[in-house]
């Protein structure tokens, strides 16, 4: 029987062993998209205590806290840290066979030093060890805990109307050994039936200096503000859709739609796909220009739980995974980017496991000469970043591209804790592929396969967002 | 090599043995959802022959001798007992892989104490023994196999209008160790487009002693059969669909939808979809009030097979899995109930394996105070109820919920014999979780552990169907 | 661990070796379903070098190499034949996990004797040792290479209107040791809205010796072409689709849309569905009558890349996996067919592999007496075929369909090479089913299991086709 979670966790043979503990483990970690927050960084944020460190604004927590039957009040409420981290340890054992089971212990194990058994009887002995850490170890702060996962990027998730100023401030004087980018998220330009629209375009055309009357200012302040980001170290945009959008209106039509918005006057299904597509199609020709990644996240369904949502907002545990499968979309979206030699690197991560297969397939389909793997299926995305989950994209990546050019792990974490993620992703890859040569599978060199598990962690994701020509 | 189907079969480490020997096991069964006759039950049925008894009534066994290219004569024709199960027997060695493989062997082990192959060459010994088993050992009736098999709850499925009087009879004075409870199935009171709505209007009428005139009627006769089930140990309901309905019309535009359906009118899909929305919502108001759960089954498309529909009627193995997704509709759905204060616990049964995962990560956002996972996916239905359908289904709910709340397995089955099943289930479970403490993924506590896998096995369902509550 | 691709690859047990080495591989290989040219085959076609024998026409081997960033150039362009040999070589390596990585080296083995690891440095050796192979050994061309192959039956893919000159010369005078049949493919009549449309209909005439001037003539054109497929040797038809087509419209309605079509009028989508029905109920006809397989392939969405598309044609690569789940379709298709008796056996393969549990299941609502699975999925197909999507496929057949009766493997290819698929597909076959006894899940019966083994790689094809009643 192995150790619980000991070095070994989750390598199963000799040769997994070597690529993960030779190869992959002294990669740095390039985390190419999270939701940590650039002025945290900036401040360098010390914390409280192992609940603020750990359990706020982790929504994977909260979930599973909540399906133990947990009031709201010790999750996002007004119960006291002691309080929080209790309940969290009751509900923790029953989480056999989930994530968020190892990811606790990786946290603790790799932060705080701690290999104890976390539950109700040891709970009150790990929340002081914990909370003494945080207080006494200068190194756990932001830029601390980052430096200890040996991050060199983290790619920040900002809204086009950011001045980013704390990328800024970073840049120029943050005593952070991490590099800390921008990446250019318009959902707030894409959503058009949203009722802040013209509020929100208001503010767009301020950050821009561009006065937004039309379709065409709205392209000129896009790329006003594509150009700053891009000063700025931005590499990458992200797009969040439920549908993938896809239609092909004229330019005069979508001044129509756009017409309308602005009037606040009420919008179609298809004046609404019609316009999307518009701005995609349009922003698509400027992230390649810029040789910027283009990310797409699809297929959630958000904040399904009405009372939930009014009770304590949005990012809360209260997304889930939809249906829409969007191929047909995807494939003549893409084509239509394709086309008009504007189809920047793109990474799709469908949220329902069941496209993997179909979206990675796609990705094949677009290639361009000299990029490898050009588009490409992400990394096990939020519902589907689990052990099996890993997987599975891991095996199919290989089944219908070339796993060599996987662009591998990001955490898509709000939590400075979330580091370990990465570790995870690399044990289970490591594990997959030493099976495959332990099994006869793949010719035995260690040194050729080690170096693309290096890739796979580490340097495939700093070519494919050029992240070293910057600066 | 393991000896075949020996006593540790499907268990392929030590700790996963002690954990289903020591743990698994002994646990009673509360089988919470079957389709066995209270009648049967009541009279403490005795089979006339191992066909009876193993053969009649299910369509799993069915299909495969079919696929064999058996003549219906032989399945629920009038071909003699022996002619009936020497074509199963020939059949069977050709179903490598099927889990009505295993099911025929631990079948014949556990209740005729049989350890033979079964082939074209053994069937007539076989036949005799298990005859003469079944005409000796008076253990081998109906209650008699269910107290060999541990059985402490059975729990039916009922037409509402269904006068319980065998349910009662078996409370009363049968000499029975399982106790029978029944379930609230108005799938014909949903099905408001099928020619017998009318007739079957008239019957629940005067099952509730309430003239139905109207959609308020209706109301009030739910209300006294929900109350008549209650009141005779009901505690949950069972709907069956193939589209999840969702819509959300006045009750006025309800009554004018029923009003039509009375006087046969044609109704279009829309009424069907939002009177199907309004019955479920007002049967989860009073589920939720009696704390009954909720159980909901879709994606089957029924009797395919138009010509043997004619010849043998429903439920004989000519039902197939739909391509429905049901997602959209169910988190409309279930978020309506919830909004209103009126969402019962729920059991989720998808029939297509695709939709597990966005089905259990959807239980996750309805969770309630003090409750253990209240929304939760069921136990692989039907045509998942196999080896890898079971596998499939365990680590998805680990992964995305919390498996040591998951009220576990029920057999769905026609047959007596059926209760293996339970053991085939729980053998796979301690096989996963073995497995996990074995490779070091969950920290090595049997006891802890074996007290989860007993949850799973019997506590969890006792405790979330309040069965311990009644009498 | 074990050594890389030897005689032992894949195969993890003693019993899987034992049922792959004595049982598996000696059968010879009935390909039921492939893209090989009949001229060849006659000519005994030899190759100039190994760049014409592998990388021409072999568009799985194309998406790996452009996933590399390769120029096309290199892939179906102009360079030489060593330029491109060395690109491919350079990207194999990064193959990792990927099925064409095992082909290879399988193709290496069998054809060429060659061991050796192919890469970057080892390329000018192997081209060599290879191409010198070509030119020597007499046994590398076509008929020499299926011989090598044990190919008993290969089964090109046919138009209607194809004269099959080729196939009746290597019947009457090839010296060829494998029989070539024909399949009949008649996408080009069902494709009522393809432009070429009315000038196909001319051919067809041609061919049929019909003027075909309504869609009653259409009919007997068809039965003339089926007859004449029928008297060649054809025993099967097979049928691409999008989406699965069903609708029941009037003969007279059919006539109509028939009109349009050929008077170059718009037709809309209900049109074409209705078309398409009536001419595969029609053709299912006549199948049945004459005792043919009827083959259906849907969901793949063809040439996503309209610049590729323009510049390589058709099936180079640029097709993907589709959404359509195709069930209620099907489902109402084939039951359609059954009424009238008109439904023959069927082989359904569906490209997204989220379809194989639906599409299985509802293979066994369609049974006929005296044959063993009359409908049965298709093993994994084109994106599918790879060790995790063949493992998948083998045990889903097996849990919803009597394994046994599978008829297994085909190469749908458009190499000469492809033949080691079939050993691929073995070895996962016997791996599998070797792992089942290993773990006592099957009685230990090596030489009923071996038959099994022996009917799935080759009797079970052989008998339902009916290829031994031919000649």
């Amino acid at each position: 029987m192995k150790q619980f979670m000991d070095k070994d966790f989750l390598l199963e043979n000799e040769t997994s062993r070597v690529l993960y503990h030779d190869y992959a483990a002294p990669m740095p970690i390039i985390d190419y998209h999270c939701h940590l927050d650039a002025k945290e960084i900036y401040e360098d944020k010390k914390f409280v205590d192992i609940t603020e460190a750990w359990l706020s604004g982790d929504h994977y927590k909260w979930r599973l806290m909540r399906a133990n039957g947990i009031d709201e009040r010790y999750i996002t409420g007004n119960a006291s840290s002691w309080e929080k981290f209790l309940a969290y340890s009751k509900m923790l054992p029953r989480a056999i066979g989930n994530p968020v089971y190892h990811w606790t212990y990786m946290e603790l194990q790799r932060y705080f030093d701690c290999y104890e058994v976390l539950n109700e009887n040891t709970a009150e002995k790990i929340f002081e060890l914990c909370n003494n850490k945080l207080k006494d170890d200068d190194t756990l702060s932001a830029c601390g805990i980052m430096t200890k996962s040996n991050v060199e990027v983290v790619v920040t998730t900002d809204d086009p109307i950011d001045d980013l100023k704390w990328h800024m401030k970073i840049t120029k004087d943050a005593d952070c050994n991490t590099r800390v980018y921008p990446c250019f998220r318009p959902d707030a330009i894409l959503n058009i039936n949203n009722e802040h629209y013209t509020t929100y375009m208001k503010k767009l055309g301020e950050a821009a200096g561009v006065k937004i009357k039309s379709f065409e200012d709205l392209k000129t302040a896009l790329v006003n503000r594509i150009e700053y980001f891009n000063v700025n170290g931005c590499r990458t945009s992200d797009h969040g859709f439920n549908d993938i959008p896809f239609s092909t209106l004229s330019e005069k039509k979508i001044e129509k739609i756009f017409d309308k918005a602005i009037n606040k006057e009420k919008l179609n299904e298809s004046d609404i796909n019609a316009y999307q597509s518009a701005v995609l199609l349009f922003c698509a020709t400027h992230y390649k220009r810029l040789n910027w990644v283009m990310q797409l996240h699809y297929g959630v369904l958000r904040n399904v739980n009405d009372t939930m949502h009014k009770q304590v907002g949005v990012n809360t545990g209260f997304d889930t995974i939809g249906s829409n499968t969007g191929i047909t979309a995807l494939a003549e979206l893409l084509n239509s980017m394709n086309v008009n030699d504007s189809l920047p690197k793109t990474i799709i991560f469908p949220i329902n496991p069941i496209n993997n297969h179909a979206v990675s397939i796609l990705t094949g389909a677009f290639p361009e000469v000299g990029i490898k793997s050009k588009l490409q299926q992400g990394s096990a995305w939020w519902f589907n970043d689990t052990f099996y989950g890993m997987e599975q994209q891991i095996k199919c990546f290989a089944e219908s591209n070339l796993l060599a050019n996987f662009i591998g792990m990001l955490t898509d974490s709000r939590s400075f804790l979330s580091y370990t993620r990465h570790e995870y992703f690399r044990r289970i890859l490591c594990n997959i592929v030493g099976s495959w040569i332990n099994d006869g599978k793949y010719h035995n060199d260690i040194k050729e396969v080690g170096k693309m598990i290096q890739d796979i962690s580490y340097f495939n994701a700093k070519e494919f967002f050029n992240y070293n020509e910057i600066k």
